[in-house]
């Protein structure tokens, strides 16, 4: 640590954010590269650091601020408190991170009785000069002084009612001279002491405000909730005033870079003449576009879009610049990287590397994948301007329409009947799921994100808002309001769960697409990630799909999902309620030629591609009627008494319903269970597989089927199944008199499938993680009814730092993962090893599947994009670490 | 390899099992030891393995075959195959370990004849001589040449038949001397050749019969079952025939060294004057019991005495002699280790310790824990009087009652079904095991204790008496008689097969208690033992029998069991059913008291003693009403309308059963999951503990409270409950001014709970593993459905090895447990684990965790001595191994 507390701007530079803030060396860095900046000084966060030992500022400290503020008065040309020439600066915070909470900005100080005449004369503007001093006062009271605003308000509000005037800018110069007399009572009153007349004393108020507001409780909860350090400390920057207020030559505003919403390189904003930064901020006054700052003054448009280019180059990201015209000349108050939409966030990405701005890597880097997965969501038509009646947060991405209910039931049976119904409720609760899952979106006045509404959303993907605290629900007379608008029962809203915004009426979507941007950018992913990327495809249409987002093959294609279509079930059901071998092999035969067409339709999809078919996995009572609509049916047909047949099967169902019922099915008789005690199921499936791929190659075609088992908790089980349908491959090859290449493997998703995987991969030509039931197993969590009783509680007590079925657990899951995959590539050096569990298409989880040394990760076709980008990620952030 | 092929008796010795097969080994031994066995040579195991490749008797193996018999003949004093004084030899097969399923023994080899002739004049019998003969060709005919058995019985029937006879002993020479023509007319049509009459032909197809039979199926069928080698071949012992039946001062018997029935040190066993060995196995005639051996011939019964003494001596086990008398001269056929009742084992092994025959550590591996189960089993109430219907031999003791049943396969099929079957014959044979495996006892009318019944069963532990002569049976009519009484099938008998007793009806039957002897034998073991042994107990009653059986301290009372007592349930329903912390505190409030005295009870009881009391863990919904009867129970309550207040509470509780229902109760909301989200349950169950324990240290006791906490898989759950109890006990101690010593600690029972056993050791001050959640997830097996579903088929087809919820699995949950281990003890080097699934009771598991680092187990009380034993058994083995 330096002892210099207080560096000038010339002195510092961008990469000095620790010391001197973002802010501070973004005032720094931008004088550096020659851009009109207002002169300055930083008092560095070392000197905040030790105000939190000594709560006060030292005579040292002092006196190398009055150093510096001299050498700024040489700078202004101004003199700090003098009457005549008087130099006002303004003070700000600046942490090394963005950071809310934190004290705001203080304009014009150095203003008092005495500097505010000076300022009249040079200014020639008394109004301009006593609403300064009467702003200075607001400001330092409020900020420094922590004097209520409203306070300063309602003093502003008497003085206009007083006059019968509306707007503060009618006020004249004695009004404001009389308000400022009130200000200054309000001051002693609520401090105990006189406005402070001496700059010195105001200046050094206002850095100790600073200081003191690095531990007010938001800061200090914004730093718990982000995660950022106690340590860090904040920096104050001390700026000479510059003044957009000084006349029709004067303007203030705000200018992107390039476009924030659609990432189009042309500088976007707007500026207002005559006036201060907060007007903008305001809204009192309607800015103009930055487009007609050349009608303004095309110099200096020509100006800010130079420096806009200059800032650029020299930070390689789109900027959001504060500036300032005074008197005609251009000053550059503040730049910061730009915030943007998704959209544009992928646009200037590409475009910057197509610029040579930036590398690749780099232009993968700056987009999330949450961004990525908002671009694929239904989202509301950018081009149409919304005006949400309500915010709240965005607790799981996309935009819906329906019409708002307050009941669950009647959303649910309302949903069920294909209305598109919002669910509007203070929160909610486990027995409110099936309602959620009959809605449209779901939005919640309580809560944050980890709210029940919230997890449980994002789980079904559909959009929620939560929190919105400015909703009212009366649920007795079916409504709700919002800053005085009133929302009954059935109207129609629309939520944007991306933003949090809530919006009457209906408006126009747009579904996702792939935008030529976006392909670009995840081709930069796929040169630079390592992990193959596959989806979960249960069909043609989703191969296709899969296929188009950029999936290299199929990870898991379950084939249950294929007997639940209405020709199909009933030949399952028929199969499940066989009692001989011989019965179950007569619906067997006819499931089987539909499977072959199915497999057929697929591995075609994906000619060339590997397609990973899972054999049956649910229990088989899963297929069965439920036992209630059973009981039912039956009673009925004993009434009527016209179809013996049916009733007996009926009957028959009913039976092998109640011997098939389980106590716990998710850990009971399903997968290769099932499979090892009716081979004919398995041996059925496998002849569908391996004869549609004979078809193929028969027709030219390059079919790559791969046989997955799953379950598998024991290498005799592996081995039993793979004997076996090597047996039936073999004579099917006989009978054809060709063979195609295939190969078995399976599902690792039992704990002691980990722990053994060793043994297993004597057998297994490739593994797979179904990390969905490992998880489920290895917390013995499951999954439907800890989502619904347990896991929100321990969600909001942080008992559980994330919903472990959405990012893999990585102390525990995570230990079993990387144990299956040490144990199963001892015994095979090169086994394939994918994961096919709902955590393939999550980032974070993506990152340590790369670092766990697995070849692929699949996912929902609509995951593909998102998992591409963060595969791509994690191995250029590997290679940078190792750079 | 030595090229030696065959050994003398005297040339070998008891340590040479490999070479010349048990039998040979003893014979060596017996002859070196100076007891009078006759002269004999034994072929070579290695011979046997050379002939399996061979396949046949070469030139090298028939030299040395006739220079040992000339060396026999010199000893002999007779010529092999000679007329005039002949000698006669009998081959046995004999493996290194006792393997059924082999060749059984060959008599009188040499005789043809002429020899035949030679015997009669030397013996100057000559029905014996003849009888000899005939038996000899239906042996060789039989065993060597395998013509059936029946059709020789078949020919000897028919001349009985044609002289109206009704015993073999009444054929007289001349009908022998018919029967024999008529036996080599037999084997000529059988084998296509004549009977040989060259003895050393019959001597080397004899030979070759017993190398053949190595691997016939029987034998390799037992050698699969029991993983006995097979490279180990079988030696072949040829030895002098000493006859038994030569006369009244001939004889032949089995004994004992000591009771094989109490472990009593006495002689016993039976003989049979007058007879062959194969009379007395036959049992066709009752033999006499062996006390009456004296008044045969005292000489010879006191050399029988002294041989067993020395044989003692020599192999510091209890010897199963077999003896002929040839004319008043004893001769040892055979020693071996006797098989003997549970009972007699433990006390035949404190007794050796005691003559300082065997060493403590000897004494406890004599036992198999098996046998400490079978002396736990039951037996008739002692006060209870019976009178017995019909007595037979006590062949294995305990008692049974049961349906009669006489045929096996009905036996098998209603056992299996669950109905207490009494299995009641003739005799049993190896046919009838499956038969006898699915019976509660066994009760036959022929055979003594060496019978095949008697054997069988005392190796399964079940009850048997055998020789029961008095029941005669009728299978066609279906009953059996006995003194007059009839007894139909299905009606209930009771047998006591350690008193030999057949009671008619269904007698109350007592509880075992540990045997002076068996407590010795646990006394050393717990001398022995390194792992602790603690039961699992809920009750003061059960707390009680386990101190009795040796337990060390109480390893898991669950506390819900307390809770479904009739007085109780309805206020842990009324706890459920609250809809508010308010309403759940006044239902906790009561129960407290109640659970308060639970705890009181069970630390007495265990005053000094750890206790570790389990947490609430079943999911709350257990505890309601089925949600069927709540309907009903609502349905009639609305019906009659009489009661509104009940009505309402019944609704709720169906309400409340309906929102706890689980698609996975074993993987739901349960454990320490519901002591999270409802922290009241928790705090009153820890109150109630820490209040007892501080009651009873006032009252001057020693409490030692453990508090358990279960189903945790997250090291924030252990954080979040331990701090939780903390405050509760803090507050309490305040409260009461004083403080007692507790632990707070978890089952570990989660595969996560293994994997993050170092985090979790932080707060826990003991891990309990309970391995059969762990076992559950662990393969992902609900043991409910899997044991009702797919384990049979796995256990049949060898997929699983054995059944992991009773042996623990140690591939894969056992590595998890010393994943546990290892991490627990990392975090905390001295930290206690022990194991309180079932696994804690299984010897095999015992031995595992013993090398695992465990503390302790705990068991349930029953099955503390087996757990002493087995701990005891696993720490000498180890100490063995060191060695």
């Amino acid at each position: 640590m330096t002892d210099k507390k207080i560096y000038a701007f010339e002195e510092g530079n961008g990469s000095m954010k620790n010391l001197l803030g973002g802010k501070g060396a973004g005032l720094a860095e931008m004088t550096k590269i020659g851009l009109p900046v207002p002169p300055g000084f930083i008092i560095t966060t070392e000197v905040c650091k030790e105000y939190q030992k000594t709560k006060k500022i030292d005579e040292d400290l002092t006196s190398e601020i009055l150093e510096y503020l001299h050498k700024l008065e040489e700078k202004a040309g101004k003199i700090f408190g003098d009457k005549a020439n008087p130099l006002l600066v303004s003070v700000r915070s600046g942490a090394p991170v963005s950071m809310p909470g934190m004290m705001d900005t203080i304009l014009n100080l150095g203003l008092n009785d005495d500097t505010v005449e000076g300022l009249k004369e040079l200014t020639n503007n008394e109004r301009f000069a006593y609403d300064s001093y009467r702003r200075f006062i607001q400001m330092f009271g409020d900020v420094a002084m922590e004097i209520p605003h409203n306070e300063f308000a309602k003093i502003l509000d008497n003085h206009k009612e007083k006059h019968g005037l509306k707007n503060d800018t009618d006020l004249t110069s004695e009004m404001l001279k009389d308000i400022i007399a009130d200000y200054k009572i309000l001051y002693q009153e609520k401090t105990g002491e006189e406005f402070p007349q001496d700059p010195m004393m105001q200046l050094s108020r206002s850095i100790e405000a600073v200081f003191k507001s690095w531990n007010n409780p938001r800061a200090i909860s914004y730093r718990n909730i982000n995660k950022i350090s106690d340590e860090l400390g904040t920096a104050v920057s001390i700026v000479m005033m510059v003044f957009g207020n000084m006349g029709d030559d004067s303007a203030t505003g705000v200018a992107f870079t390039r476009n924030p919403a659609t990432g189009e390189k042309k500088l976007y904003g707007e500026f207002l003449t005559n006036a201060q930064g907060e007007d903008v901020v305001a809204g009192i006054r309607t800015p103009l576009s930055i487009d007609k700052l050349g009608e303004f003054s095309p110099t200096i448009f020509n100006q800010l879009k130079e420096a806009g280019e200059k800032l650029e180059q020299h930070y390689k990201d789109m900027q959001d610049m504060e500036f300032t015209i005074e008197k005609g000349k251009l000053y550059m108050l503040q730049t910061r990287t730009g915030k943007r939409t998704a959209q544009a966030a992928v646009k200037v990405a590409v475009d910057m590397v197509n610029e040579n701005l930036i590398t690749k890597e780099e232009s993968i880097l700056r987009i999330t994948p949450v961004q990525i997965d908002h671009l694929l969501h239904k989202m509301i038509d950018p081009s149409v301007k919304v005006s949400p009646i309500a915010k709240g947060l965005p607790a799981s991405p996309g935009a819906a329409s329906g019409k708002v209910v307050f009941d669950v039931k009647e959303a649910t049976k309302r949903g069920k009947d294909g209305e598109a119904i919002i669910l509007v409720r203070l929160e909610t609760t486990p027995e409110d799921i099936e309602g959620m899952a009959h809605s449209e979106g779901i939005l919640t006045t309580r809560g944050g994100m980890t709210a029940h509404a919230a997890v449980v959303a994002r789980g079904m993907g559909k959009p929620c808002i939560v929190g919105a605290e400015d909703i009212k629900i009366d649920a007795e007379s079916n409504r709700f309001t919002t800053n005085g608008i009133e929302v009954k029962k059935d109207e129609i809203i629309t939520i944007d769960g991306s933003l949090g915004n809530v919006i009457l009426g209906e408006v126009t979507m747009v579904e996702p697409e792939l935008t030529s941007e976006l392909r670009q950018l995840l081709a930069y992913s796929d040169e630079l990630r390592e992990l193959g990327i596959r989806a979960n495809a249960n069909t043609p249409e989703e191969a296709i799909k899969a296929l188009d987002y950029g999936a290299e093959g199929i990870g898991l294609c379950r084939t249950e999902r294929m007997f639940l279509s209405p020709e199909r079930l009933p030949l399952m059901q028929d199969m499940i309620i066989s009692e001989s071998k011989e019965e179950r092999s007569i619906s067997l035969g006819k499931l089987k030629d539909m499977q072959k067409k199915d497999f057929y339709d697929i591995l075609i999809a994906m000619d060339g591609l590997p397609v990973i078919i899972r054999l049956l996995d649910p229990p088989l009572h899963e297929f069965l009627p439920q036992r209630e609509r059973l009981e039912k049916e039956i009673a009925e047909l004993k009434e009527k008494g016209n179809d013996p047949e049916l009733l007996k099967k009926k009957e028959k169902a009913l039976q092998r319903s109640q011997e098939l019922a389980e106590f716990n099915p998710m850990i009971g008789f399903r997968g290769c269970r099932v499979g090892i005690v009716y081979p004919e199921i398995y041996e059925m499936q496998v002849t569908a597989i391996i004869e549609a791929a004979i078809q193929l190659k028969k027709e030219g075609h390059d079919p790559k089927p791969k046989i997955m088992l799953p379950l598998i908790s024991h290498v005799n089980e592996m081995k039993t199944l793979k004997e076996r349908a090597t047996t039936v491959i073999t004579n099917i090859f006989r009978k054809e008199g060709t063979t195609i290449d295939y190969q078995i493997g399976t599902m690792i998703e039992v704990p002691r499938a980990t722990l053994t995987a060793d043994q297993i991969a004597e057998y297994a030509d490739f593994f797979s993680f179904g990390t969905n039931d490992l998880t489920q197993a290895t917390f013995a969590f499951s999954r439907d009814d800890a989502e619904a009783t347990f896991i929100p509680t321990y969600l909001k007590d942080g008992i559980l730092p994330t919903e472990p079925f959405i990012t893999i657990d990585q102390d525990g899951v995570g230990k079993l993962v990387r144990i299956g995959v040490v144990l199963g590539r001892k015994t095979k050096n090169s086994l394939e090893i994918g994961i096919c569990g709902e955590h393939g298409g999550d980032p974070k989880s993506i990152e340590f599947f790369h670092y766990a040394g697995l070849n692929y990760v699949s996912c929902s076709p609509f995951r593909v994009p998102i998992a591409r980008l963060a595969a791509a990620q994690v191995a250029v952030k590997e290679k940078l670490g190792k750079e």
